[in-house]
């Protein structure tokens, strides 16, 4: 673990968690566990959730104004939904000074990059865009656990502009934690993550509900079995968090979107006219891939 | 386990199972640990595939040919792809004492039926159709064990014109390998393993094919999480037994599917045209019969 330790720069003396849920919560306890953070100060709407946070020991004290919380921060972690963005820089703007660091754990990225250059007018130098490619359908502070994020990916965003030093600072923090860290532009994030995180989503969720439907007729639940449970795994994750992510990145995801539903409306085709041979073509083509994807990153997720 | 042997009323001395794959392995298997059966005879077309199944004591001898298997048999189970049901029934009949049961593991049943009643001229009395709703994406007699069963649902989907007894004796086999067994008619489980299993199939085959289309030209695959190896995990099934399974169920499945597109297609245009608490509702009411499914009957499969 030492040796991790070293890979981070400096230590901050100030860190402002804006957000202490699964993610927040879990790089604050990473923090902790790492000793590169003094204090952590804790800030949400709900004082009853950060008490309890400061209860378990994940954050030092807390207040529910961003104002208060971010003042005298040196790092600033955004772990709030990305459809609060806005309206947590425009709270933090004239508060920070100018060495802070800014950080996030969006899901998406343009548009948080949209609504800080809202909020400050142009976007900070010393903001670095960030998505910890990490999580559980559990959410809330009594989920979050230190090594949350060893061997996960942490995609950055930084832009043109965006400061080198505030960069490698925020990229050693993250393999300080365990993880791996790449960048890329926004735009490409956001596609690559729709595709493969949001679209499955919205797919799940749409099939569990249209099944729903059906079940006020039929009792479909009760001879679904191990495929279902883990193909709709992630229609049980928090419905507000889905719909912040699919409105925080909606052009990307209805663009992955139609390109699905072209493929699944050729492969009805294909089955209502007893074209087989294309239809085990496809499969097999899915097979590979999804056995390819297995045999490279996903060995650890395929349990 | 004695107690689950009691629950048999007879044991059958020479049986034949048609397939020796995960289900049909797994079945003599089980039939030989609870001391039901006497002597069992796989039938492929593979004879070093079946030399393997009597190397790995899943069958006691072998035969590559139906009317030699089945001769003799007072049980035969049909554990082949379903699109080789005729063709089986074709080769059996007249081969057969008139007590004979007959019964099949095949994932989808109308077919199955009208298959044997091309074969036999009508529907055999002792021909219990049958479905365990059992498997994993492993396949092959290899992949066998006896108590692959255990817990899970077996659903027989008897005629009119079917013989009691016969259902009777195919029930208490099931439930004397661990399994719960219940009735339903054939059009009925069409359906409902339509929704439940042959859709998520097919959506996550055409999900895994849609990414690697984008993956010639992106890395959409190195960025996925748990999420994704969760969802896509069925798509690493064999696509001969999926396209089989699809070709069975077809009206079904083509029915469903069309249910599915049109909530999808309802759920794009809120996306598209940001009625966001429209699709709040969505995947709240999936959330909520999601967790329904898991709290009533997936507890175990969900890990």
């Amino acid at each position: 673990m030492s040796g991790r330790a070293e890979a981070a720069d400096r230590r901050f003396e100030r860190v402002a968690v804006i957000g202490v849920g699964l993610i927040g919560g879990s790089f604050a306890l990473a923090l902790k566990q790492q000793g590169l953070a003094g204090h952590i100060t804790g800030c949400g709407r709900n004082a009853d959730h950060l008490a309890r946070g400061v209860a378990l020991g994940v954050i030092d004290d807390y207040s529910t104004s961003v104002q208060e919380a971010v003042r005298g921060a040196d790092l600033v972690l955004l772990a709030m939904p990305v459809g609060a963005s806005q309206a947590v820089f425009e709270a933090m703007a004239g508060q920070l000074a100018p060495e802070t660091i800014i950080t996030d754990a969006g899901s998406t990225k343009a548009s948080v990059i949209r609504a800080a250059q809202a909020a400050f007018g142009a976007v900070p130098p010393r903001f670095v865009p960030g998505h910890p490619v990490a999580g559980t359908e559990q959410s809330g502070v009594e989920a979050a656990f230190p090594t949350l994020f060893e061997g996960r990916r942490v995609i950055l965003t930084p832009l043109e502009q965006t400061d080198m030093q505030a960069v490698s600072a925020v990229r050693a923090l993250w393999q300080a934690v365990g993880a791996d860290v790449v960048e890329m532009s926004a735009d490409h994030h956001d596609e690559v993550l729709a595709a493969t995180s949001h679209l499955p989503h919205l797919l799940a969720y749409s099939l569990v509900d249209t099944l729903a439907r059906m079940a006020e007729r039929r009792e479909v639940f009760e001879y679904a079995a191990g495929g279902f449970a883990d193909f709709s795994r992630i229609a049980s994750s928090s419905p507000d968090m889905w719909v912040d992510i699919a409105e925080g990145n909606r052009d990307a995801l209805l663009s992955v979107l139609d390109d699905y539903l072209g493929g699944l409306n050729r492969l009805r085709a294909d089955i209502d006219n007893g074209r087989w041979a294309e239809v085990r073509q496809l499969f097999a083509r899915a097979k590979l891939a999804r056995d390819g994807f297995v045999e490279r990153v996903g060995r650890q997720a395929d349990h």
